[in-house]
């Protein structure tokens, strides 16, 4: 059941001691989002812990300590944060999907799992809802959870630059920053540092990426051997995906990602004019008109030419449309 | 003379036919500003011209069209945007220096050239005192001046994410979201958009990245020849920078940009650890102490010997210091 801000208040006022779940590979807004509730709760005078399936990614340390997972009395009140689906809890928390008290969270596709649901689809970041969240609450907003939200809305806009941006995560940031949070260091930390692996992945890349079709197509490729040499993350590969189709002129932006040897998960992203479903499609994969994805188990050079096929079809197509 | 805003709208209104001139090499801030203005003074019955030393680069023609240099009459108004000194004028524009009515800028180093002078220091853009200005004016902010505005702000703050931005700033994005700016498109073309030139530039700073003294120094080299084979600008050049000081580890970060074939221009980035500004007044240059420059009449290879021997004195006597 969906309940509104107000209602979510009312019970939280009503409870004493909280559970809050973070989803797996946590980011910052899972993490931020359930910090600065944390901190506002035991201002309250109320008992709250944080968990996650995973490990605290250093570079989100400052934010607080996750508590080591035990099964929480049934007296807890458990509160999903940012979480779109039980199948994101991980491992170590999918033992709790059937009891989650509450959910808050911002994901378009929530499958309102849990007994009540306070989404807000139209906000950037589930901390932008934890904002409004805290001020019902009449809890006043200091530094620490000020530096938690900012972590949440800053982290999941790509520091304002992406289109889920809106006139309230700069209205959010701004009171964030009336509160003091350490929005420099935050900044330095999620948005101008990388390590060595990242420099040595972002090199690999750009040396390996390549263009066809006059420049409308780029692909990059990230081969299995890659991630073990350099015992990179996920996380650390993932960071240059958006280079192919950052390249002026570039219609069609692709990564291959060999996961296993022979298993290729590849990510399309256009520019709106081709669709990149349709791409993925045809390749036993799908999903949005500039975003999709496939897996092919092939190696990474016959995954490409898969693509360029199908690529270079649909790039005919509109070449064909516009010449009318 | 400084001037208030209040005092800066009286003088606006009282005049009908403006000459708004632009820094030279300009950037988002003094054309977004500039055409913020024109646009509002515009809807208040007045005739305003926008001028700039140089060509207006590609990326900004959709803030408006600059008009040809020619002498305006001397009933022209003459007021400087974004311009610290009258030196950015540039070659076509120097000849105003004498006459510029009002400048409107926020850099504290502002030399208060102009006859009266509204200089808001701690303003992240001078867009910001635009957005201040126009209320002031009672002009209603619409979607093409919320544009340029949010140009302005965006561009000299590295999307929200340099130190100078506040809590203003954010209010002001805010309120260009409301205004209808065109964010997306200006993000993605701003933020999101590289050459083909760049991404060489990129690969090569990269593959060339060195490190020393246990990686807490790196060191790029930007030779001439990569500028003129690639026929690159100094803006794509200087784009990366920031590559150094970014690592993980680094204290020092060192970009070598040779201006002419053996004339470097050595950029000092340090994290506040280390005295950036020792480092380069010992080779004759100076700066603050986490930014510095200095130019060193030699080789790459050359100026980069003579760099490591004072970066290694400095890291030592950090070290030395620590150990007590």
């Amino acid at each position: 059941m969906k309940i509104s801000i107000k209602e979510t208040c009312n019970f939280i006022k009503s409870k004493n001691n909280f559970t809050l779940l973070t989803h797996k590979s946590p980011d910052g807004d899972t993490l931020g989002s359930s910090f600065a509730l944390k901190y506002a709760l035991e201002k309250l005078g109320k008992n709250v812990n944080v968990f996650c399936s995973d490990e605290m990614p250093v570079k989100f340390k400052f934010l607080g300590s996750l508590s080591p997972i035990n099964i929480p009395s049934s007296n807890f009140f458990i509160v999903s944060i940012d979480l779109a689906d039980t199948n994101l809890l991980g491992d170590h928390l999918k033992f709790l999907s059937q009891n989650i008290d509450l959910c808050i969270d911002h994901h378009f596709s929530n499958t309102l799992y849990a007994k009540k649901s306070l989404i807000v689809e139209n906000a950037a970041a589930t901390a932008e809802i934890i904002y409004d969240v805290i001020n019902e609450l009449g809890v006043k907003i200091d530094q620490q959870i000020a530096s938690c939200i900012y972590t949440g809305i800053s982290t999941d806009t790509g520091c304002f630059k992406y289109p889920n941006t809106t006139a309230k995560t700069h209205f959010v940031a701004a009171k964030m920053f009336e509160c003091g949070c350490d929005f420099k260091f935050i900044n330095k930390l999620m948005f101008e540092t990388k390590t060595i692996t990242q420099i040595e992945i972002q090199k690999f890349v750009l040396n390996n990426l390549e263009t066809f079709f006059d420049g409308t197509c780029a692909i990059i490729q990230i081969p299995y051997e890659l991630k073990t040499s350099l015992n990179a993350s996920d996380d650390e590969l993932d960071l240059f995906a958006s280079i192919p189709r950052e390249i002026q002129g570039v219609l069609v932006g692709i990564t291959l990602k060999e996961k296993e040897p022979k298993k290729i998960k590849v990510s399309v992203r256009t520019d709106g004019e081709i669709n990149a479903s349709k791409i993925c499609s045809s390749l036993g994969g799908g999903g949005h008109h500039a975003a999709a994805g496939c897996f092919i188990n092939a190696s990474l050079d016959e995954a490409k030419e898969k693509l360029l096929e199908v690529v270079k079809k649909e790039l005919n197509q509109k070449e064909n449309h516009s010449d009318k």
